[in-house]
């Protein structure tokens, strides 16, 4: 992750990131809402974590995140380190994940395009460029997203198309 | 995904694009590597494919991706689409994954940047601006590599850790 400005540049607009990170979350939010209750909350493969508790921390990563992107301020820490529980119902779950995808699309028009070259430490602990962790962030939700297909298969229900961004 | 050159855009190297490629799929081949056999080829959970054939699917996507990206020639289509089968042993699985991540670097260097930030046709199908079809076929590997690590834990194996992409 250079920051030398006359390497050679992938040039990505502010707004094009902003779509690539809410269009993983609307699919994540599609997959919230495939899961049955209480299963959302309970079921586990392997002795991993529900899909509630991987849901609440995208939330709290996303929630502390935009935050510290915009304002260079990380000292709220990340809610599920905070021994903060998941939600007990999937009404609820949701209704904290728009609250997140508010909050993104408030703050993302005060980040001045050249802040996600910044070099900055994350929640105080992960240093890194903004768009790295961003990145970060994002290939975290796919992950655990694509872990949540594999509970929603194994329950017998189809997932929503990974390839619909909509 | 806005071509509007006057628009305020985040700029990653293409260095640093590279290694975000080839960091993940560092990633991805030891969860290939961390799997028994035949467990690689055979084990599924909820119908989904084994890991060896979402494996191929990432070899084959890469593979025709980075030739169509390099050299705008889509025509050898996607290998996992043409009814190849997933080599049968790890150990050739390896080899082939070992074989498109030389592939990756060698063609890398001619990309110019701009070429970036063109419209395409991935596969004579996929129309898309080329970073954001890269950054499709990335999403898509961590998507897959995240239902590799359930069945990983489901067969009681720890699997490698998610932030290391040495």
């Amino acid at each position: 992750m250079t920051l030398d400005a006359r390497a050679p540049a992938v040039s990505i607009s502010t707004d094009a990131l902003l779509d690539h990170w809410q269009g993983h979350r609307r699919v994540t939010r599609r997959v919230i809402e495939a899961f049955p209750e209480p299963a959302l909350a309970t079921y586990s493969i392997g002795g991993m974590r529900p899909f509630a508790a991987m849901a609440f921390e995208m939330i709290s990563m996303t929630s502390a995140g935009i935050r510290g992107i915009a304002t260079g301020d990380w000292s709220g820490g990340l809610l599920h380190h905070s021994g903060a529980e998941p939600p007990a119902t999937r009404e609820e779950l949701l209704r904290l994940w728009d609250q997140s995808t508010a909050q993104i699309d408030e703050m993302w028009p005060r980040i001045p395009a050249a802040r996600f070259n910044e070099i900055d430490k994350a929640f105080g602990v992960y240093e890194g460029v903004i768009y790295g962790l961003l990145l970060y962030w994002i290939d975290n939700e796919i992950h655990h997203r694509g872990q949540g297909y594999v509970y929603l298969r194994s329950l017998g229900i189809e997932p929503p198309a990974f390839y619909d961004r909509s």
